[in-house]
């Protein structure tokens, strides 16, 4: 998906939110086990079905579907399939490797798979992180500030000439690629650096994941972190997929999904 | 495996040889593919039925079994099934996420499937690598020191403290686990880097990448990183894989494993 077909979805639908599909199988409803021969893809189904008006994005994260070994990989792929091409699509893998290895990955989520993003580390640096540049329509979204507590331990660590690491990673990185191809996350959980961040990176887009289960606060994001063009994408997962546990756990996502979508239309209209 | 279990290994075989099966269906010999209906696995079957005798370790990359989807995955699973237990078993995945997310690639890794070890990315810090801990004769391999050129993009960036950011990962990670359960991967690329590691850490067990198509000298790397029970797994991928293209292939990749097997020993024995 382009640039510009991307920021026309958020304006036609007032939303930049990704609903993160961490489908899990302890936590999906109990009904569903009994009910379906494949639950995991009913929910899947039932969930984007119910969704889709008010996200812009989806972002299934690999390992939830790793984890259920050669049936996950295909529920995965009937996953990201069934999506379409009316929303962005992260596969969140956060892979890096030597760069014949890296192109693997690149074709495996750009040309076998419908996806329009995938998320990649920066600790092997620059070759690396090339082989998935260059797909039209494909980005990169590298992770830059993570939400979790462990980025404390690395990405905050002060550099020779005083700056955190992920600054180094952002600065580098915008060498590399231009808006055009290239995302940064940025951990809700981080306003104070998100607005230094977006100060330091105006053109280019932020995934922000950690609102909702992990805490962040999306007025706050918002305010640090909107471009002109939006230019953020806020994940949530858990607080949508699992706001119901019974048979109507679709429309309580739906609902969940357009409270964080009305939420956003407020914002951007406010701006 | 435990470390012990590991050490007599590296003893009784005179080796300290991981063989990477970067299995490409592109550099495999053509008649598997015209003979076979499935040729990656009567590939795969037979370099590690050719190669046992001569290592220690295999290593498959999952990005080379992910490239194929579904199918790939299935020929993980049966690759590392078929190891058997007298090979410590590294799935280099490259993997790191957020606490919850770590935990399901460390179930899938070593409830779900054989493996001893996951090769893990550092940059999301403790909380994504403290999920693969604790699982008894299970091991994280943690990047410290990559073999390709982007190594130099922030692993060699100089810190406040004017150490380059590997050798806080270094010193950071042995505060979370042991010998016993942690490892590094450092490149064979840098054998000085490799020196100073030995040193500062020189218990753990050090995972070379980088022998062979990538050109890191054996003996070079042995004098630097060898340590009182061995302390090394030098991985070789290409070089054994494709060190021949026909009906010979297995001869050749065993003929390769046993030569690097032979220096092993001859530099073992001069210790």
């Amino acid at each position: 998906m382009t640039r510009q077909r991307l920021v026309e979805l958020i304006r036609s639908r007032a939303s930049y939110l990704c609903v993160g599909l961490d489908t899990d199988a302890e936590k999906i409803p109990a009904f569903l086990h009994s009910q379906f021969p494949d639950p995991l893809w009913e929910f899947n189904r039932r969930i984007i079905d119910a969704t889709r008006p008010y996200c812009v994005a989806y972002k299934p994260n690999l390992a939830f579907y790793e984890a259920l070994g050669a049936s996950g990989w295909e529920l995965f792929e009937k996953t990201v399939r069934y999506i379409g091409p009316d929303h962005f699509v992260i596969a969140d893998a956060k892979r890096g490797d030597i760069g014949n290895t890296s192109r693997l990955y690149a074709k495996a989520f750009f040309e076998q798979l419908p996806c329009d993003a995938v998320t990649v580390a920066p600790y092997m640096g620059e070759d690396s992180v090339a082989p998935f540049l260059g797909f039209p329509g494909k980005w990169v979204i590298l992770l830059a500030l993570t939400s979790n507590p462990g980025s404390a331990d690395f990405q905050f660590a002060p550099q020779s000439d005083g700056l955190p690491l992920y600054r180094k990673v952002l600065r580098r990185a915008m060498t590399w690629a231009g808006p055009d191809e290239l995302m940064f996350v940025v951990g809700a959980t981080h306003p104070e650096d998100l607005r230094r961040i977006r100060e330091e990176a105006p053109e280019y887009f932020l995934l922000v994941p950690g609102v909702g289960a992990q805490g962040g606060d999306l007025k706050a994001l918002s305010d640090a972190g909107l471009s002109g063009e939006c230019g953020l994408l806020v994940n949530a997962s858990r607080s949508i997929l699992y706001a119901n546990n019974g048979p109507g756990f679709a429309e309580a996502a739906a609902a969940e999904a357009q409270a964080l979508q009305l939420e956003m239309k407020k914002i951007l209209e406010g701006k």
